[in-house]
């Protein structure tokens, strides 16, 4: 297991991580199999979608946040309940297939550190998960 | 790593993967562990639900439609941000136990590729993840 | 693979799983790796969440309630299409990575079983995925 270190600057922001995992599969060493990124918080988490128009970000964060009727009475006295609740919506890992060494990534897709309750210093656990021998 | 293609003819669509999904873990010869299905795209997904009354694959797909407000200033040009919000929800992946070589799905359970801006072709990366000797 | 039961005694309920999960990874003897924790039903799932105010959970389930927008005309004959949503929405397993035989959750991460349709006796699936060797 290897570990990155991810700063956010804004409460809600969607950071690319797709080189720094590329970085890692080759540090681990792993060939053919998966790898995994696991995000030990609870008010981020981490998804994969596009990479090229930076539009999709935004929209993205800004769905996220409508998706949440206002005025629920939540009851968290640290006044961050929507994000615990984006952070179980989005997930705190992804898992993505690795052969000959390389992320088996679509043309389109980047994997995407989530904040919800930055600006923070965050970290992300990178695993190899080694496929069958053959 | 192996890959399937599937070919949607709706906008949103579920597609019942699993007896293609079992056969590729007999092609992978894996007999124990885990079985890693992936969407390398970034306005569909995959995710796991009821695979007997087929009204609970519309409902699915009704209430996804639902839970986006209407009337978000969405910004990305190619007027589909909508669909790359649901596979952020749903997930790019899922993964399954295997053991002697069988999906250990529920009785009750499918793999369903999840379309969100179709009808288009598609692909789906399926990878052994082969659990202890033990 | 091993296997945890759970008993829910509510409709909508977060069961804390952290500490059986855990004790499987000793069973199991994985050292380093990850484990895969996967729920075999259709109107229940697993997510990683905050194990220290019990708040979280409740406002959790508070806005999964409110996210789907009342008067939807679901027609699977159960009644229990909005559970099927929720859980596809919260997602079937999580993956949490493990190093020297120890859970590499956050600090305040816990992994709670997600029931939708309670109350119920379920299943969860607990698979050892050893990683490389080095």
């Amino acid at each position: 297991m290897e570990a990155l270190d991810v700063a956010t600057v804004s409460r809600a922001q969607l950071v690319d991580i797709t080189a720094a995992v590329a970085a890692l599969v080759g540090r681990l060493a792993l060939r053919s199999g998966a790898v995994h990124v696991f995000v030990p918080h609870t008010t981020a988490g981490v998804t994969i979608n596009e990479n090229a128009d930076p539009s999709v970000k935004s929209d993205l964060l800004m769905a996220l946040e409508a998706l949440i009727p206002p005025g629920l009475a939540f009851t968290h006295s640290e006044g961050n309940s929507d994000a615990h609740l984006r952070a179980s919506l989005i997930g705190s890992s992804v898992t993505v297939p690795v052969r000959d060494g390389i992320l088996q990534l679509g043309t389109w897709q980047g994997i995407y550190f989530a904040e919800f309750d930055g600006p923070r210093r965050r970290r992300v656990y990178v695993t190899a998960l080694p496929g069958a021998a053959g």
